[in-house]
């Protein structure tokens, strides 16, 4: 779960998934999901995918430094490609700094 | 769909669902979907809930004024409190400066 605080980077990527290669594109996600938490100023994600096969990924970063060495991390830009050409029918992604946050749950 | 453009406002709103009162969260959330729409500076929303619960819905705005406008709506603020009574769980937003912004679509 994401726990960015203000000031950070948010990454929001909008997409829907083909129909093909469900276990590639699975284990290919759980990789990425792994290697992005290790990567310098990762803070968190939030993901959720709904039954129609589109997705939201939130995922956070300190700043805009460390958002775009996660960009251009090889093994990142190799599984993009991937995505392309087997997993999306399209995407939008959207950068966006932080300026506030406000956190609620049920007492 | 959201088609935000560059310098615009993204709020990230992530928020997990109780169990109940289905109906009226529909209803609800219908009627604040269509009330967004109307109002000034609003640009779209990607909205995901996962069977899990827990959705994200990104709604895109011109500027700062329209995101604060729209929360600042007396609808919108009776119906936030309805939320935080029946619907949810919990929630996190942000409210970010969207710097830039790719779309991709399968050839």
């Amino acid at each position: 779960m994401g726990n960015a605080r203000t000031g950070g980077i948010a990454v929001i990527f909008v997409a829907a998934r083909t129909t093909e290669d469900d276990a590639g594109y699975a284990a290919a996600a759980a990789a990425m999901d792994a290697l992005a938490a290790r990567q310098p100023g990762y803070r968190g994600v939030d993901s959720v995918r709904g039954a129609d096969g589109v997705g939201i990924t939130v995922s956070y970063w300190a700043d805009e430094a460390s958002a775009v060495a996660w960009r251009e991390h090889p093994e990142h830009a190799a599984i993009r490609d991937a995505g392309r050409a087997r997993w999306y029918l399209w995407y939008r992604l959207h950068v966006a700094t932080i300026g506030r946050s406000y956190d609620w749950a049920a007492p």
